[in-house]
């Protein structure tokens, strides 16, 4: 596929992340006006509510609504059709007024309410370098790890959109005798890619891979910030809790499959023959290179194609006991490493559990530190365009203890 | 306390559930009619969408909405008000006519939007038995179990009422040869109460345990459905998943901390002083006796006050990295377990892991099987009345594979 030319002049430019081709849906804000839902577009914002009042596109008036859930529920055939709509008015020539925002000019929100959120454990690389700094090399890999994609219910509360700082938590922590009440010491994030659960399934009924990728709205750059120590402290038998609820940041961004379609590719190698309800027709992942910056520095890059398991495998898995999904439900892949020090996705992998810094700007880092700013990027290269998700940033304030 | 007399002569019976100094909340509906906010007296429910359009009682119109989130919302001045003008209403020699609804005309919801669930893990027996069966006894009770109260994020979507059919799940289980596809084989219950968060917190602050107690409005019975042998084969290193979405049955009635007050007790002697963070100014358990049936046979019997920690604790926990809290949310105590066998609540406790099988109705029974009906019961036993929860049970549907 080539660039689909736009008559936003800055969308034609082949490095920018927002051309015709790709169309993401957020929620913005400009002047104090009510949130409302937009696709970005080169370096303008498409206001779909606007478009909706003049009759510009039908979307049954979700596009007023300050969260793209209502939209969503509309089904597929709506998303496709809508998406064809905006194509259309897009498109160099095409003529009719539209109501376009500066970016510079718009404040974005969280693009869902998000219903529940699920954090995966699915790049191979990733699960076995920090089940050795938590378990040691012979229990790295979890048995059942090669099985099913392993994932824990995360805190739909604190998911947060990019830009918003995130507090440093206190928590519990082994000590030497006993365990200690302290700022978090080890605090790291997670580069994820989130994918948007767009219907709903029913309870006591499971849906096949197939089913789920239909289901899936699109991705977000996710980083679900992670305090090491309480973690470790906190973490056995039931999983993360606490170590995981002082926030994660998504993008505002959300990138659909559609746009995703010409980057489709095959993941990790398969180790073992998978139960077939976790079989896929075909492959499920993108290649889609990703990477973190600390301080504005690229610390890691990586790609999506690296995982082991693809999000209609993880929300297919996820009906697997008849679990009921819903409309804004939030699927984190899983922390996206690759197998070298420079393509980790998380602190944590890179220094080797704090004994091996690293250095940034000139300083040396184990783990994040008060005042550092984390931000996430990803792109899937075309040829003469690229896909981009936008900025997903944080910075880090001091614990109040 | 001695027993408020009512003008429904079926509330002043010794062994009402719902007396006077009861009053728990529900929603309900009558021969198609929308579902409302009502409150239990003796066998009626009180209409408080009704008595708000009469001018009874003045909760914003919130009683008219599905669900108690709303109104909970209000705020806890309005719960003492609201709680003072239905007493004077109801009380004996009250005069203004009163839209009351016969119980067994009225179908049940569930009284509030899940918003998220957390489900801890507070019996001290519950702990060491279930830990035992799982990891032996030199590892059964996790080093910090009397450090923090234990928890993990379960699913707020398969969160149902009363009644409601649940079916047995398929899964992933431990096989010979590798892991298998199959109906689930120890599906198990899981007694517990379950307190309803009213209020919300902010991202980033900790609640003290004070002020997480002033958040809760009540509590209701919850039993955690478990399929134990899924759990065992995917339960580590991130917690329970699939094991635990199969659905999780609450009671329909939300009984309040008014109602409870004067059944305020300690728990479980403690092991080791608690971090300040978790110290309580006074004893934030109930005596009250809970237990379980397995079609209709009671099968266990136990007292909430064996818990080591409070569902208040439990809250101020849960908001110590400043996960922020949310009106509706559902905190699980745990499994609700004392010392002997016919005091646990759960079967795997009772049968020890299913090697000794316990006798329903002349039946053996290791674990539950299709078509047997679980159903939990609670009441604080006060002078003359009675504090009770109404009904909480499922029946168990075929897997469907």
């Amino acid at each position: 596929m080539a660039l689909l030319r736009s008559r936003v002049e800055s969308a034609n430019r082949p490095d920018c992340p927002f051309p015709l081709n790709n169309l993401p849906y957020g929620v913005f804000s400009v002047s104090g006006a009510a949130p409302r839902c937009g696709v970005a577009i080169g370096d303008m914002i498409l206001d779909l509510a606007e478009c909706e009042a003049c009759g510009l596109v039908d979307a049954d008036g979700t596009f007023a609504q300050p969260a793209l859930n209502s939209f969503m529920a509309l089904g597929r055939a709506r998303w496709d059709a809508v998406r064809a709509r905006l194509t259309e008015l897009l498109a160099e020539g095409a003529t009719p007024d539209l109501p376009l925002v500066a970016m510079s000019d718009a404040q974005m929100h969280l693009p869902i309410r998000v219903t529940e959120y699920t954090d995966f454990y699915a790049s191979k690389n990733h699960a076995f370098n920090v089940g050795v700094l938590f378990r040691g090399p012979e229990n790295a890999l979890p048995p059942q790890w090669t099985h099913m994609p392993i994932g824990y219910n995360g805190r739909a509360s604190s998911v947060v959109v990019s830009g918003t700082p995130i507090r440093r938590p206190m928590g519990q922590v082994r000590g030497e005798a006993g365990p200690e009440w302290v700022p978090c010491r080890r605090l790291d994030l997670e580069l994820e890619l989130g994918a948007v659960v767009g219907a709903d399934s029913e309870m006591g009924s499971r849906v096949s891979v197939e089913q789920a990728e239909a289901m899936i709205f699109g991705y977000v750059l996710l980083n679900d910030w992670s305090a090491r120590d309480i973690q470790a402290w906190e973490y056995q038998p039931l999983g993360p809790f606490q170590s995981k609820a002082l926030g994660t940041t998504i993008g505002a961004w959300i990138v659909t499959q559609a746009a995703l379609e010409p980057f489709r590719c095959a993941g990790a190698e398969r180790l073992n023959p998978l139960l077939p309800y976790l079989h896929e027709r075909r492959p499920g992942l993108y290649d889609l290179e990703l990477g973190w910056t600390m301080n504005g520095q690229v610390m890691g890059r990586t790609n999506y194609n690296v995982m082991y398991y693809s999000s209609a495998q993880q929300l297919a898995h996820h009906t697997s006991s008849g679990c009921p999904m819903r409309v804004g439900d939030l699927l984190g892949s899983g922390t996206i490493s690759g197998p070298g020090r420079d393509q980790a996705g998380a602190l944590l992998e890179m220094t080797g559990g704090g004994k091996a810094p690293v250095t940034v700007n000139g300083a040396p880092r184990t783990f994040i530190e008060d005042g550092d700013e984390i931000g996430l990027f990803a792109q899937a290269q075309g040829a003469g365009y690229r896909i981009g998700f936008g900025p997903c940033t944080g910075r880090i304030l001091p614990a109040q203890p």
